[in-house]
């Protein structure tokens, strides 16, 4: 293989899409964004549909950087055509969607201190990518996938949106809240002493100077972003779900945190779990947020609620959580060998 | 200084006492106890009457522990006698205490897990060193000291009786359990692995073969003694406070654990807490688990409470949680100083 | 800034060129290979002449990762293009160059183990550049810079070529090879355990499967391409500087690599270091592989040989090995001050 | 197993030697030195002879550490006992041997920079022991073992002196000094910048303050003490074998470290290793130091050398380098089976 480039047996367009549900957001953030469609090979030639399978991406991800070429490895981009040109899996297309915003990312949820991006990607994006290519437009046709918060985000949005989707792929997807962010509180604490715990003087300090350049950068701004996204007031202000002095629990915060847990919404969603088709999930051992426990323990409420074990993949595989964009074609083909066509 | 020993210008005397509480504990510990009785200069000269330290120690902690030599350090038997050699801090009579247990520790509390250590400490030790030496049996003549579990039991033991303790200094002591003990859980479940999920069977295991030669090891020891002093059964079967196969939180039993948190007692022992002469906590800024921050929300629950602002003595200093016993004979000195005499 | 794209003030083409020298390299690398110059604003609308700067890249990059984005920073593309858009720094033209091999990188010297990339830089791609832009082709206007291995690139090729280079930036270049590359040889030769301390063994197994999912890996690959690069034998095949079992240094495939270190080379290429109009040196304070020291060694040698201080700039920075791309728009906003033009 | 102390089937005998050759030191260390000896169970009641192990100590140790008590462990003076209370293993004398310095050791060599300890130890103690007890004295019926800078010690000893020493047990010894020193160069370096890059500097400031409180403070003394040891003036005063500002190797200072490697001695002293009854090399698969491959280097070279197979136990076993304790018993029970009675 050769580390440059890569000639694709499909095709992938790229768009700009306006969203009315991003105008306007509490950041400033674009109300246009990148979208990629993939088409597999086959697709111009033929009047033919295709399931769609959309793919989101983790915390500080967005569009451009699926395009990044790391070494020894293809871009995502490059593997998922990969899972189609042979002809051995059935074609699907694939929607990559962009849900950055300035703090680094959206979990994939309406939120005032980001903007509305569950609604973005369920209510418009979805229906435009049906409007403009020749999608099996149904929810049995229809697939999610991620990592990481882009596991997250393709494990709720499927329970918020059964009427959209029917099956789902989670790669190292933040859950088991307790083990993965409350990790992270003690360093943030310690990291804002720099900062009389203000997270905004932090954040604009971040902004000041380049990027991760101090020990704390990485931790807060994942902590700003889910505040963001989970616990922001209406005005749309961060609230942290622990007093950043001492780091002790804010209950009614940590609560709305919790609430958006997958291991705990999953009893609540019971319904729309059990329809789906197909739910891969997967992480490696030595996942830095003991993500391959979340994976265990969502797992176990599906069994809990009854979802059928053939319809469930579960994995864990020896890696931490990163580097594990090889795992995402592979669940690309089994979303494809899943979805109704 | 020379490394192999030291004259101590006071005395240690080495007894053994004999415990009913811990008679026919559930893991079959002695109930024949060493308990060592430091006399400072003066005490056999004089007919005089001298307040007195209780010093109790860390998890895996045992008497004979303190007089390990480590390099380029004095064992706190000797820097402690250093703080009263001169004369220049009034003398104290120090009570090394014993509260091992099979699994490495008690928490000097009362639990069918492990034994009645809690009583044993202050209805036998307490009693049998006033007996036997010229103290002033007064609560306002009594403190306790201690680092991780011991600081833990520094905190606790003031709490519950304060008829018996007057002031109290915690180094590095466990609180603020989510942080402090969450933070296990991950690498516990993962390191239960290759136990089948069963902590008794890696228990079997460790004491099957040299210890500590495992990587879950000390993760593994520190949690099970912790549930068999926090949330055993009647039986005394230690359980744990999540689920060994996928870590999640068990209500319950997670309960029983934070009932025991010192920056949660505090609220419920406001009076006893008010009530003491002196409170110096302290812990190291890196420390392993958090208990700087720890030490930073019992501070603020004391404030929060109405303790008095110059009762308490709160520091940070750059430090992990390892190696901070240099800081013992600075507690020990602030105590004997706030004692009544 | 927005994160998917940014608009350039000048302009970047991206050639192929073809190479005598790289044809028909022991590895089967493409002899033709990527070339992107970029061309500073106002370089179309006129007819003057610019001083050039080649860019060379780290172990494992290869040309298309200079447009790979990473959270919160910009590619080089882009904060180079920003150096010369304000215009209070002259223009420059802007050559990236390829010299990836299978092993990952080429270190830019002449090798059996990997092919002719010296010869290529100097004898074909600055040609090349040259006939096909206004460049001012001398020496006194052509520098050359690089981060890690492309910063070794950056000091050597300027030693052995005063006649093309006068001018060099070096970031966290590869120099004091004690500390930077012995360093590795103990966790290699541990790696090399699971493959009967075989490095071609394990190189057909890193081939075989996802790259970097076994913990050498990275570690194994970098001095399999030191050793192609260095101490390769006539046919091509890679000698390690250690006995893959023991760790025990070879002295002869070890001096090997010795000669090609800059602290050493200094001495040699007196003449060349003294005729440089600019020579920029810098690392991070926690270099992972002691680059920082490498760096002071490096400039101290300078200073022996007599080196202008006017000439040089260092400067040690708080950073890892990792993340120090914004550093790179400095350096050639520097290089540019000091060519000729 | 109860922790605090355990009966001895043999006897310890606690003695203090006075040195002729440790008298004026140039650290000013006492010339009066704590020697232990350890006699088997059945000494007493019978007037017969047996062969001595001596056991020497890792870098920082002194005599008295030994009767450290660790969680979960027993001192080695008790595993040592229990190798011969089961009457399994014919007896031995053991004999504890001090050879601490004010920089934490002497690696048992004589040198300007600490004092004689290689002859304190084999014309003083070694004689005085024959004197005082009923040993064996003859080179077939003495051993010497330890650890770290003792295994070092019990390396060289026996090499230097194989009139007096016919067995060795070396566990986890320093050797193969490019990767076991060298190693600690950079970070030595890094911890000096706050010392303007004078070791002196830092060692007047680890003097006055709490010991290890300061990241380097380990890195540092231990190059010191083998500075001290290796590479000292005639006047005693240490020189570091690295240029302390920049990592650069001195050559004259660092031939002269390397001139006390094992693995490099062992051809010089091939009639010595040759005529070893018994030769025991262990080490943890992943040492700190890299003294599993220090451990498998000096292993080829005795084989290299002609040293029968049959004479050498080779073992690396998954470990660090610390809490290895637990292999001192073996290997002395080994030697005890190999020395001539």
């Amino acid at each position: 293989m050769l580390p440059w480039e890569a000639a694709l047996a499909g095709r992938i367009d790229r768009h700009v899409i306006s969203s009315e549900f991003l105008r306007d957001n509490v950041l400033g953030d674009p109300a246009d964004r990148p979208l990629w469609v993939y088409t597999p090979p086959g697709y111009d030639s033929s009047d033919g549909r295709w399931p769609t399978v959309y793919v989101i991406q983790g915390y500080t991800g967005h569009l451009a950087m699926w395009e990044n070429r790391m070494p020894f490895r293809q871009p995502f981009t490059e593997t998922a055509d990969a899972v189609f040109a042979s002809g051995d899996v059935p074609g699907c297309i694939v929607a990559y969607v962009d849900a950055w915003t300035a703090y680094g990312g959206s979990q994939f949820v309406d939120s005032p201190g980001t903007g509305r991006y569950h609604s973005y990607l369920c209510d418009e994006v979805v229906s435009w990518v049906d409007a403009s290519y020749r999608t099996i437009a149904d929810r049995e046709s229809r697939g999610i996938m991620g990592k990481s918060s882009g596991g997250f985000g393709a494990m709720i949005t499927p329970m918020m949106r059964p009427d959209l989707f029917g099956a789902l792929a989670t790669h190292a997807g933040d859950t088991l809240y307790e083990l993965c962010y409350i990790h992270d509180f003690g360093p943030a604490v310690r990291a804002l002493r720099d900062y009389d715990a203000d997270i905004m003087a932090w954040w604009d300090d971040f902004r000041s100077r380049p990027s991760f350049t101090k020990d704390g950068d990485g931790t807060l701004l994942g902590l700003l972003g889910c505040a963001a996204a989970f616990s922001a007031r209406d005005d749309g202000t961060p609230e942290l779900p622990f007093d950043p002095r001492t780091g002790m629990i804010r209950p009614d915060e940590w609560q709305r945190w919790l609430d958006w847990d997958p291991v705990r919404m999953a009893a609540k969603y019971a319904d729309a779990l059990r329809s789906m088709r197909g739910i891969w999930i997967d992480a490696g051992t030595r996942d830095d947020y003991f993500l391959d426990l979340g994976a265990t323990a969502f797992r176990d409420e599906l069994a809990k609620i009854g979802v059928a074990e053939d319809r469930v993949y579960f994995e864990l595989f020896s890696a931490t959580h990163a580097a594990i964009d090889y795992r995402y074609p592979m669940s690309l083909a089994w979303l494809a060998q899943r979805l109704a066509r």
